[in-house]
């Protein structure tokens, strides 16, 4: 099977672009990571790409082939849609294709835009990624169901508000150096604690914001990479994928996450490596309680455990395993549909040693999860650096 | 690379169903493919799903967990959109996946529901498959654009709606004995030719129907096959795609669709096969003007040469090529997301020797074409008999 390098990766500053059309920021981040990759576009193949709640949001599906012209590649494309999974799932439909023989150079990655409506209208947006008929015709909205979770954890696991107050601020201060992040202003445990509440127990500071933006990376095969001398130094070596039921009703818990937990086996055997080798873990922070259960999902903590993390200071940049140094969806913002791009090419500058949180990696071994709705879609990656 | 085998097939009666749900329809689909397989529910590691228009229609995305749980599934799913390319996307990334070693068992397919709404709604809803800037905004529908195509091709090779006609015909007598099929009623060449104008020169019946219905294959690897005792005697040996840009506008002639041709290059490549081995063809004939030009664009026909075909006898039942036996998407009926798996299953059931018009077939390979759009995309399967 040929191994799968990252060549190069690609963002567009995170925040408020409404006046952007989509192809402009697609175009944006596929020129910045083919650069970064050395690659001619002819070389390129397939576009794997992501894109969520764009036939509401823009009217505009069959988004692929728009978006391999807005990033000058003349080769097949393809949209994955798995909520705010989708370029989670871009990038695992890349590897195997690349894995499979079909490819050797490959662009994955996505795209949303989230700020050209209301926030009214983006929230119904949005809502669409849980069930119509059982949740959203109930009035669950995200916000809504992550309280939900958040509170449930609590009654069953204990901790509170004060605990996700950390892992707001903790991913507000990664998010400062960053340059593609929306928030880049630290914040105290008592702003997290007195801001307006969004949904009891979830205050203003647990939540993501709404983003505009987008991610690509250029993967290549061992053998491209090798005859044609590019520089490609991070491997993505495990893939994985979970699924659950998509109403968080039908679920055993809501405090926990099972498709994080078999997305996590299955990219940890695929790689043939353990957690203990994991350096720092970019995961899917769309509220606070979210980074919780994903550190237990992944198998970084036991449940209940994850809970405490980041205020005993083990997640922090200093900590013993950095969790989110690019901000995260919290801080750095979460364009849906870009999110899973972004965070493997989050990953890949801070293990390639150019990102300026670089310094807090300690280990050449990096993992990235990406999840969808609540979770019944999630997606992991591991990457490593290979010479 | 480990060979695919398709192991078992379901469709829905393909109609107007708009007091069903779409996880009622692929539950129906899937659980025929799975009762066909004779594979357990337990060795399906992933589903791969189609669906194009369920964010407008029925206010739902993260399809893919909801219908891996309406088939009983306890897995990873993962939604392709495509346009009306969807399924066949689906199906091009679950053989991927089984080629590149990643899953033994995994379900393909696709759902689509259109006559929940309004004609106008959903007229709407399948325009955001053209470019919404530049050609949804200047009154850009899809009866429009392949009535664009037709006077285009028209002007430059010749032909007229006469031709266009016999399409019509043929797909219909093909459609007659078909259980699955939307209009299993023969209409002459006069009926065509007097019936309203849609978008001139295409009228009523050079246009497929608006339709309800779910598809489902169960594809395995040829090692699970042997080894777990699965009668499926028919594999995927090829598989293809093409891309191009998405408006009309930016190609060199409406008149000519090049990602079928880069498609059907990749797929004859890929299964190391010729255009003379392939002894029935499913298009995509959203119009009748569409199984024109995929004929040309597949190899079987030179340019221009195309449009007579059908007139002339050679696409017929009886004839040299058998096209659309299953009735094409212009009688069988077009749940978009569904297609590209619809065609699938109807031509393992025309190989297998189950379908009613399998007498039609004379060799064992067949080829698939499912297209998005005014075919900024296509996707090409060939299907063989292998024991």
């Amino acid at each position: 099977m040929s191994r799968v390098r990252v060549a190069g990766v690609g963002l567009t500053e995170f925040g408020r672009a409404p006046e952007r059309t989509g192809r402009e920021l697609f175009a944006e981040a596929s020129a910045r990571a083919l650069d970064d990759a050395g690659v001619d576009r002819e070389a390129v193949s397939a576009l794997h790409y992501g894109n969520f709640m764009g036939a509401l949001g823009e009217r505009q599906g069959h988004q692929a082939p728009l978006m391999a012209e807005a990033a000058g590649l003349r080769c097949p494309a393809t949209r994955y849609e798995l909520a705010c999974a989708s370029a989670g799932a871009a990038v695992r439909g890349a590897v195997q294709s690349v894995r499979g023989g079909e490819a050797d150079v490959v662009v994955a990655g996505g795209m949303e835009r989230m700020t050209n409506r209301t926030i009214e209208e983006t929230t119904e947006a949005l809502a669409i990624a849980a069930d119509e008929l059982f949740e959203v015709r109930a009035g669950v909205t995200f916000p809504g169901a992550y309280a939900l979770m958040a509170r449930s954890y609590f009654e069953r696991f204990g901790g509170g508000p004060a605990d996700l107050a950390h892992v707001a601020v903790k991913n507000h201060a990664n998010a400062v150096p960053n340059e593609y992040a929306q928030y880049r202003e630290e914040i105290a445990v008592d702003d997290a604690l007195d801001a307006p509440t969004i949904a009891d127990p979830l205050g203003l500071y647990d939540s993501c914001p709404v983003t505009d933006g987008a991610s690509a990376v250029v993967l290549v095969s061992e053998s491209y990479a090798e005859e044609n001398d590019v520089d490609a130094s991070v491997a993505v070596v495990g893939s994985g994928q979970g699924g659950d039921r998509l109403a968080l009703q039908d679920r055993a818990s809501p405090a926990r996450t099972p498709a994080t937990d078999d997305a996590a086996a299955e990219a940890f055997a695929d790689a043939g490596c353990s957690r203990e080798d994991v350096c720092a873990v970019e995961v899917h922070d769309c509220f606070t309680i979210a980074e919780v259960c994903a550190l237990e999902g992944l198998g970084f903590y036991d449940p209940g455990e994850g809970i405490g993390a980041a205020r005993r200071g083990e997640t922090t940049a200093d900590g013993g395993l950095p969790v989110n140094l690019s901000g995260g969806l919290k801080a750095k913002g979460h364009p849906v549909g870009a999110t899973g791009g972004s965070q493997v090419a989050e990953m890949t500058r801070l293990l390639r040693g150019d990102h300026p949180n670089s310094d807090a990696v300690d280990g050449t071994v990096g993992l990235t999860h990406n999840a969808g709705g609540t979770v019944a879609s999630a997606v992991v990656h591991l990457l490593e650096v290979v010479e």
